[in-house]
């Protein structure tokens, strides 16, 4: 099953809320705007609304209180991204400039500032101060969790729990909340929102180690840049870490780890991913992905057997077997 | 009368203030709690707060309700003056290493998101949307302020209305709110709010006129760095503005203007800062900052007479009669 078949029952909504992503941004100030729908329009896959619809429909169904948690969530989501780009100095990101490489530095703090801002004051339109207090807390460790990935690079000190709770700050907690708020939002009952926010967290974590296996197994068509960029930025993920783990690759990769760092990772780095590829990293990583998704999926087991959790099982599973 | 008199009356209170604000950015994060407290130790006026405390005067003051709108009002200025240190390369900010000149650019960027985002999280603990929804909106508006501040680098083509709306995004909008939500939080009616509001507006715009007249008239030793520091930047400011309505004036301020900005700034602006010294620019800003400060004492008159409105009128005076 592919991505899109499960979001075609969704697919109203979905453009739906796709438009309202548009009327959220429509400022009136033409830098601000331009930059912003470019990179609305750059696309991606909008999981994180998905997980807000499919999380809303174990409560009263109601897209107009929905959409109030639904846009801000990929708005953040969005935010992130460009104060990532200008962290990573990146050009492109999907194949598309990114803000900062089209205008500058400061077009593209400033777009992620307005963004963000823009997406807290939508959510505050509903009056439920306990949704506020989810979201903000969130951004924290979201927030901590990008300080935590510059603190980290080319660190081989790092053990597996220092990764697993950098990529939940940066990947699950966000996908989690989006599963609970939705719930939330539609006054569904609170077991229902925690086991939804178990599944996206699971899901979510599950997810960025696949993304993370990507770039070390992926081509350059499928992922859209060369394979090796995170460890050109410094950035160690699972599979490496697990290589690391072996003794009889461990001082070569890090030797290869130096010489990375020491050319501030403006190097080939195809040595150093053959090594990853060729070791156990790569089947342990998966293995740990797709425990993840068999987590998400029993968070789900005790919720009443509709069509959305039937999708975000589809999802889940879309995820554990994400090619590469 | 000096601030510090004014201060005096509200000590107690405003140490507790400091206390929380301390402890508001106390995260298990080296770095990150490094950059915040050393932004934190920088001082300033804590005008913010100061403003909040006495807005709350004239309700049933509480300091436990009082201080989750008085911290994040401080952590949001303290944030937004993080990324404008990012945009303006700024390497000291009153006489100290900023963020980004002590760390770098994206420790500053990623500072500033944790210090946002943790302001908005200690305002949700206040279980009332409007007041969240008062300071996520002002949040918008100051991130398309500071947009606008680039936009019209070396515009000399703005107008007046331009520069006042300018400044009341980058701001009297945070004071604005700041006298404001320190009356909503503790239950003050309507109408005192929104005189509060109509106080802290009028008195931020005066308070940003001086602050532009500072820059120009001021010596190095008053304002902690050499006068013209806005001009080689790019942002022209109101005695500039009045000063080139002059025709006589006009042609070579614009002569100089255009020099300064093929340096990119980095040349000296003693000329230009010269010109507008001697122009009637200087007066008429003057005389606009006074008139704000007289709505912003008027805002008041209709409300009690009790030592916080004596207060805030000393305040609002001491800001129309800053030194230069």
């Amino acid at each position: 099953m592919k991505l899109l078949d499960i979001y075609a029952k969704l697919k109203k909504d979905i453009h739906y809320i796709e438009k309202e992503l548009e009327r959220s941004i429509d400022v009136d100030h033409p830098m601000l705007r331009e930059a912003s729908l470019h990179l609305l329009k750059a696309g991606g896959k909008r999981i994180r609304p998905v997980f807000v619809l499919l999380g809303a429909k174990f409560g009263t169904y109601d897209l107009e209180r929905v959409k109030h948690v639904a846009v801000p969530l990929e708005l953040i989501h969005m935010a992130s991204l460009v104060h990532d780009d200008v962290i990573d100095d990146a050009d492109t990101r999907r194949g598309q400039l990114t803000v900062r490489s089209k205008w500058d530095n400061r077009i593209a703090m400033y777009t992620g500032d307005y963004i963000f801002a823009k997406a807290l004051s939508i959510v505050t339109r509903l009056p439920d101060p306990s949704i506020h207090q989810i979201m903000s807390k969130a951004l924290v460790q979201m927030s901590i969790g990008e300080m935590e990935q510059i603190r980290f690079f080319f660190n081989s000190g790092q053990t597996i729990r220092d990764y697993l709770l950098r990529i939940k700050r940066k990947t699950a907690l966000l996908l989690a909340i989006s599963c609970q708020l939705g719930a939330i939002a539609v006054g569904a009952p609170a077991e229902v929102s925690r086991r939804l926010y178990s599944f996206g967290y699971n899901a979510g974590m599950a997810f960025q180690i696949r993304d993370d296996l990507l770039d070390i197994c992926g081509t350059e068509k499928e992922i859209g840049k060369p394979p090796g960029s995170d460890i050109k930025q410094g950035n160690i993920t699972i599979p490496v870490l697990f290589a690391l783990q072996n003794p009889h690759l461990r001082p070569r990769l890090l030797s290869e780890l130096s010489f990375i760092q020491a050319a501030d990772g403006q190097t080939d780095v195809i040595a150093f991913i053959d090594i990853i590829r060729r070791s156990e990293g790569i089947a342990r990583a998966e293995e740990l992905a797709s425990k993840y998704i068999d987590k998400a999926i029993a968070a789900l087991e005790p919720l009443p057997d509709i069509q959305a959790k039937k999708d975000l099982i589809s999802i889940a599973r879309f995820i554990g077997n994400r090619s590469y």
